[in-house]
């Protein structure tokens, strides 16, 4: 029950419920036998599951595969056309596409968006000058983040979906986990929109069908692990170890005392950082592609 | 007289009028002793000037600086506060400044905008936090190229220019010059706007007050030649050769007829191609700096 | 006859050599029928050889695809494999692999070798530390170009290979063409190595078994031409175009004639220059890709 | 006492001696009024230096400014200026210069060293084609890690001084530290030589006089914080926070219980992660380009 702790993953979230309770969430999951990926579904149904799980409504799915944190090139055909066909899904025949890549080229755990962008088929001022037809409109932006532009990724997207008009958002973005196992192994997509910056700990203005005026789907890899969840993780297994030397402190605790003690320990310099592995460009690198693959398979109609 | 050959440059343009048929056009040179920055400052004053030199009705200052191009550090202080001088004059007074980056970071001669906007003092956010106060608003934004983003760079900077609201848009770009000696030891301001990608050819919508509703500077640095802009010299030079060989060619061919026969013989590929330095690298990394330099100087109200 | 203008690529050479005269050469052709791929094979035997074509005993083979300029992604793999093919043949067995990425990753045109290193699976450290077993060693550098370094990559390299010791190096350049249609769309290989910077022009101290003491496989890509290339094939061009006019001026210059008049009529400045298309940044991306998928199937012994 | 933390700084080392116990050390401090830069000289005199601080005998040195860390651009001429005075005392009047940067320039905390290579004045070439004379001889090269290469650092740099033959190699590299606010605006100079990777956990073979034949001088900055780190601190604190509670559990663990606990309750994951600041790239820019500066005012002999 770690809910005080960050993270982006309706997985994770989920694994705070306490069974039993899942009151407003349906959850499937399955694993594919010839590539080990496993498909978790988790629905969102009304307010109830809203408050369960502390996420809106709507359907968040998640695709694992450690095979993607290894140097195994197979595993990327399977995974984006698992990607895509879950696209599609959220999609549902909306013809004009406009990508966006979320973050900041210039910090490698935050370049997902930016990369997944530049490997794209960009088509919309080919089907505007005439140049192809018959082929899906597919428009793409990196915005850069508020460091880098002073304005809000909200306001420079909603400016320019009233001009685009695209039918539907794409929304690529870094994401945090708890977990480091999941980190650069895992894909989540929903259909409810993104929080830009939400990665590497910049909350900023939601992306979504309300603010943008348009339909969001997120793409999210989980690259980063806050600050804060390390040292909460710490403290628990702490704890657990002071236990076993048969010392009571556990009682003198509660989940939310701990929280707070693992907020005020720490170091407010310590808020604006994030954790990530040492091989986070290839693994960056690696993910981006499949999912800029996926997204490419839109370009027949 | 090669006024078919292209160049971004009103300096060169004005090359190409003939003595005392400057109808329209004031032009003013003086040469900083300590430094030996050349400033260059022509004005098209009514329509009969803008017939003359091809430019629009506006000030087109150029600052010429041999020793930009070598890695003599000592210039980078005194042009850029030449640079930020000019640009005080065209701004007169306007608060907010949103800066453009326009071209393609990933293709060398074109990055120098975006190269800029890297090294920018951003503030706006700041503003809006109130995390600073009594410092100008500066906001800014790299927006990619067509071939990146499928939309044109006017359609996405007239929806930002709505919300964000700037009161001027200083805008960044590569140029093409006709004179080799000019590539990267030129910057050249003016108040009448920018059509981006002009460098590397690629011709889009003006950027200007009438298409943002703001004002609109334009900074640029000749980065590229084009290639007809070559052949054409070569021709030229090559006709002189034979004349002095005392054949007569000269006269069967005019003006027009040189420039047509260039364009006849370029293998169409050759449209989409520029010729540019091989230590381009560092002449954009230079020049990008001195730039950023001058509008930083912004920073202080 | 275009002998005196320079060019990377065995296959141009030989279209300068007349029918009939080609003693000490033999060239194969073929066309796979499904894959459009073109695969021109030509071997150097002899002295005689050499001194027709200009280029050191060896095999010079070259791969021509015209989808590898198109965003036809189905290439990529029928191209990657046929490299591989061929690689395989001038490797014979050796079973140490040192992959050289040479050129400039700031300026786009040079980055091809960077770019394939980038995306390399490397394993000598992996084999030393004993982490995999059963699999080729191949370790990589991209050592950076002289401006950079001040050090020639041949006094590096050499150095490196006393070190390594590999068994062979394969070393992989941005080359010149003459043709614009060739940039992009061809690449050669070869046995006799390479020439360090020959595409942006910058001469430097061959790479090959004298210099380094191992075997040296040269993989190429023409990305630019010269500017004496493009001002040559214009002069040459405009005579043709004079000739049409009915003067006579052809006779009064020579083959050696025009290419000294290209040269003397092209400002010093220029010489330090190249042309390359536009979306170069795109066109090195992807055969940067394909040759380094050709190298990573040499993972499996 | 927090010994068994990983750190990089000589300065943070110091802290864990008992206070008149540092024998075989000697501190000087000063702080420049004009520029709050705080200087701190640290002598290893000894064995029983080297036990006590555990760093072999030497000197290091630390400069301190957290204006470094704002966007207070007057800090750059004062901090490079005091750096290149220090570095000059160490390099003693030797001539030839190789600086190499250490680091993986695709993760954007450990680019440092290619960073600040990219920004030199390169004139080893220059002075051998004697296009320049009467100055310093200065090369570079940025080797990549291990993981980009799979060849020790160690490796290729001795085997580039037996060729190049430099007087001093300087090597600058991202370390880590232990104390955030030290991140970024810390530099650490020292005469001992480095460990290529330390701040990013990866340890390898020495860069020093004895590995390399030729005095290597480290310079190095705090990029990253070890996830021990990270975790020891916040037990220590937690731990704290219950003594307060009137719970006697301090006793029942030292000091080196508390690290091996530490290690323990960390996935292994996690030791291959660091944790750095989200404006990390803003950071290294600004102190690379600080350091590249000093070491381009060896220029002038």
């Amino acid at each position: 029950m770690d809910r005080y702790i960050r993270t982006d993953l309706a997985l994770e979230l989920k694994d705070d419920v306490e069974e039993g309770s899942l009151d407003g969430i349906k959850i499937y999951t399955k694993k594919n036998q010839g590539t080990n990926i496993v498909e978790t579904r988790i629905d969102v149904m009304n307010e109830k599951g809203e408050k369960t799980l502390g996420k809106p409504v709507g359907t968040y799915i998640t695709l694992e595969s450690t095979a993607l944190r290894g140097s195994d090139e197979d595993i990327h055909k399977p995974l984006s056309e698992t990607l895509h066909k879950y696209l599609k899904t959220m999609i549902r025949g909306k013809e004009k596409i406009l990508v966006v890549g979320l973050g900041n080229r210039e910090v490698t755990p935050d370049a997902l968006g930016p990369y997944v962008v530049d490997n794209l088929y960009i088509t919309r001022h080919l089907l505007a000058e005439g140049i192809v037809s018959s082929v899906r409109e597919i428009s793409a932006i990196s915005p850069g983040v508020m460091a880098q532009t002073g304005i809000e990724s909200s306001t420079i997207l909603k400016a320019l979906c009233e001009k685009v008009k695209p039918d539907v958002v794409i929304a690529v973005d870094a994401l945090a986990a708890r977990e480091p196992s999941r980190l650069n192994s895992t894909i989540q997509i929903c259909d409810t929109g993104i929080s830009p910056g939400a990665g590497v700990g910049n909350n900023r203005i939601m992306l979504n069908e309300e603010t943008l005026g348009v339909k969001v789907i997120a793409i999210g890899v989980p690259t980063v692990i806050s600050v804060p969840a390390i040292v909460y993780q710490a403290i628990d297994s702490m704890l657990e170890a002071i236990l076993d030397k048969n010392v009571k402190v556990e009682d003198s605790l509660s989940e939310e005392d701990k929280y707070n003690v693992a907020c005020e320990l720490l170091e407010p310099e310590l808020a604006a950082m994030f954790v990530t592995p040492k091989n986070i460009d290839e693994a960056v690198k690696r993910v981006s592609f499949t999912i800029s693959e996926a997204i490419n398979k839109f370009f027949e109609l």
